[in-house]
């Protein structure tokens, strides 16, 4: 098994700090050991589609879960394995958002979506199990005493109130009369992106039963910077660099934060919202500079 | 909100224990209570299409963890929230399967399907939310010390060494080149239906801390014989009865436990692991036989 799947990278790092590599490189080997060997050649095969879509991802929720452990002493183990939980919640809502019956999206991080590659069976069962695999994850004592805790806040995170409420909004806005307004937009960012984001942030300060509202006013401001660096890249970016489909927004008439706000000032709101993330952080010093980076990161990316 | 829902049954109780009806009746006050208010229409559509596919059911997980709970000495308010959490599972496991990637189902529970009744983007996303309000459920103080066990062990039923491993192997056995064997349809069982029974059987002890061997044992012989039962009445039971599309094993050329053991030997079988589930509860005494009741009454029953 292991031997079958180690051609996979399972999460690309991003390309502005040397210590995350050896986070993702702690999540990978916390993923190979959570799967066992499969005992059916169907089993095989939805494990193989789960590890395809974690594979490739800017893993940034995974690295947010790492750097705000290390904010709060906490062991590189447990970190990673948090992280890893986050990135499958993250990589099911890809799959499922990709189907035909949503985005209809062909390409996902530069390869075929998994519908595309399988067929829609498979993308909604892996989506399924990654799911589950996420709260196994979590559910571990090495997580510590407030495992169940964390436990809590992605599932609420993750669900009807947070990203599935989120993106049933985003659905909804498609056949709606009128486009959203500003109010609305931010709504949706707030549950289908913004949700998984702010748990990422706070996770460490959880996992070390830690006041998290820094962490999480970090990251409220950085989950709407990258959405609305989002919607620029869909207007500015190419394909070939983001490894999706772009300007399908402008071409579906659906409201975003560029077509509401123009470029210029979604550029200045989003370069706002990164000086917010950063300055929340103040009372962590110089312990929090990758975080801070991570946010500069966030609205300079081309992907 | 609850105005709006109050009309809807969550559960409809089985017709076999008085005990039940109260088990009911926590767990659907406990479904009650833990929705917020929704804070949009999309959320209030998404939160509407989850009750539809939990209520009508038989609620057998729910009765199974509800007895187990009552054997070990835990409160009814914990075992209705765990409870609560598998009949969430359950339910989404039935809106994905009814997909029409899936089994393309019509008819659930004597109603539309959640696809048939909204549209296919709308079902993913209500099984998706069931799925992580289940984990919401679960990781509560409420269910005290061993809550995290919990947790981990419904995630590892559900997820790809489960419930979703079995459909995925299940739906693999309609393009193979030959019918499943008794072994593998079998293993399909243990997975997709097996997995979540015996969960909800030993929840009571895992919550308890006690040993859960004895109710495993009961969960794996009740699980198969619900299974074969299930298969029988797809040959014996009518839609009207059973709420469900009957006659689609047979038509589409499927192995089932009837087309291999023939009727009366799957009849006798099922009868027989009736038998070691009782057995297996032996140590309870007359504590257990509601569950007894329960096991009988599962190969009795006509929907």
């Amino acid at each position: 098994m292991q031997q079958a799947l180690s051609h996979l990278m399972l999460i690309e790092p991003l390309a502005f700090e040397p210590s995350l590599e050896r986070a993702i490189e702690a999540t990978r080997e916390t993923a190979w050991d959570r799967f066992r060997a499969p005992e059916s050649r169907a089993e095989a095969a939805l494990v193989f589609a789960m590890f395809y879509a974690l594979e490739g991802g800017k893993a940034l929720r995974a690295f947010l879960v790492i750097e705000s452990a290390r904010l709060h002493g906490q062991t590189m183990t447990a970190a990673a394995q948090a992280a890893l939980a986050v990135e499958c919640i993250h990589a099911y809502s890809l799959i499922h958002d990709d189907l035909p019956c949503m985005d209809d999206d062909d390409l996902r991080r530069g390869k075929p979506t998994v519908h595309r590659k399988w067929n829609e069976h498979t993308a909604v069962l892996a989506g399924d199990a990654l799911q589950a695999k996420a709260f196994e994850l979590l559910a571990t004592p090495e997580l510590g005493g407030n495992a169940l805790e964390l436990v809590r806040g992605l599932a609420v995170a993750s669900g009807h109130e947070g990203m599935v409420g989120g993106q049933m909004m985003d659905i909804a806005a498609e056949t709606a009369e009128a486009p959203l307004t500003l109010e609305q937009i931010k709504a949706v960012q707030h549950g289908k992106t913004g949700a998984l984001i702010r748990w990422s942030a706070s996770a460490g300060a959880v996992m070390a039963g830690a006041s998290s509202a820094e962490l999480e006013t970090y990251g409220e401001a950085l989950g709407l910077a990258f959405q609305i660096a989002d919607d620029i890249l869909d207007v500015e970016g190419s394909a070939a660099e983001t490894g999706k489909a772009v300007g399908k927004d402008a071409d579906a008439g659906k409201a975003t934060f560029v077509s509401l706000l123009g470029l210029d000032a979604a550029k200045r709101q989003a370069s706002d919202l990164v000086e917010q993330a950063c300055e929340a952080l103040s009372s962590y010093g110089a312990d929090a500079e990758c975080l801070r980076e991570a946010a500069r990161f966030v609205i300079a990316r081309r992907k």
